[in-house]
């Protein structure tokens, strides 16, 4: 399916079919896919928590608006997004680092010059932090929506949910924000798909300010 | 392309050739097929400043860390997040409403309830607005990027810019967070792409907290 017919044909699911499994190795083909996404500085300060047990589910249906697809949808991911992916001495900060170093993108000098562009751009404020996380989070959001939906899978992002009661009912510490839930599963087999909801043109998105 | 190849090609691309133009109609096309993007409530707090000019591109270069494919590039995007994209009363949010109401997706009885719903969801803190602005301007961004690659132009995702210089530079108003800069064009003809960058597995992707 060309790029443009796949942003077309895909939807934000209602209801899925909690006959229809999604098989681990698919799960993890998603994730594998959606992992190439890019970063700053390719930090990556993304992670997923997989929930596909009806208990699981149902604990967090209790904190998010009692939505039937939670339980419905055979995978349900909490996505997470790390406030503190840029600081010196978290281990990825570490990993991306040496392999810049490994790979001739950075030499090992300019571990301070590196954690000082990290503290001024994503450190120096709450906004800034937020910004960093939920932004590139975003970007592997997406990328996980547009991967599943190549492969055959459907998904829908929810904002529907309490922040800090999914936080607390799954243990989830303090520097991650949640910016979603996805869930991810199969249509039922009498899915009618909608019509694709209004969006902006691109006079609607393009702006200037003189 | 498959999808999965579209994610494995696609790269940040740091020298882009000034002499390859990017037609205002590839342009429009790729911004039209990332406008599918989901956003929640479909609230699409998104914008773009669409840079063309030597001049407009050497006032942005200033300000944002003198990177040269800012002004090798034949277009730069400002990318905005409007962090006031949920109030009552802004005008994409009348319209997302009421093209709701036509479409039968809600009805006029629950202008109240979106109304305290996205309050508090995405306007009840600092923090949450922030979330709201810049995940869902990270999903386009994210589209965006893969739009143009599909249409075969590159990319480049940047970050290093002084974003209270960028705001001022082009008058850009309070409301708007600046998440990135997209540069985009092609490569020069000798390009070799870099092999990708190290990216997390799905093991250190995946995380639980028991």
């Amino acid at each position: 399916m060309n790029f443009d017919d796949l942003m077309a044909n895909r939807r934000s699911v209602n209801f899925f079919d909690p006959e229809k499994e999604v098989s681990e190795e698919l799960l993890r083909k998603t994730i594998r896919t959606a992992a190439m996404t890019p970063s700053g500085f390719n930090l990556q300060p993304w992670s997923l928590m997989i929930l596909r047990t009806p208990g699981d589910k149902e604990r967090l249906k209790k904190v998010a608006w009692n939505q039937p697809k939670v339980t419905e949808a055979p995978v349900v991911l909490i996505v997470l997004a790390d406030q503190e992916g840029w600081k010196e001495g978290h281990p990825f900060v570490e990993k991306v680092f040496n392999e810049m170093v490994k790979s001739g993108a950075m030499v090992e000098d300019q571990r301070q010059w590196f954690a000082d562009a990290r503290g001024s751009l994503y450190g120096e404020s709450a906004e800034k932090q937020q910004a960093f996380a939920c932004k590139n989070t975003g970007f592997f959001a997406m990328s996980l929506m547009l991967a599943a939906k190549s492969f055959g899978l459907e998904t829908h992002p929810m904002d529907g949910f309490d922040l800090a009661g999914v936080r607390k009912e799954f243990n989830i510490p303090d520097n991650f924000w949640i910016p979603l839930l996805l869930a991810v599963g199969h249509v039922k087999d009498d899915f009618e798909p909608a019509l694709p909801k209004w969006r902006k043109r691109v006079e609607d998105i393009v702006v200037t300010f003189d």
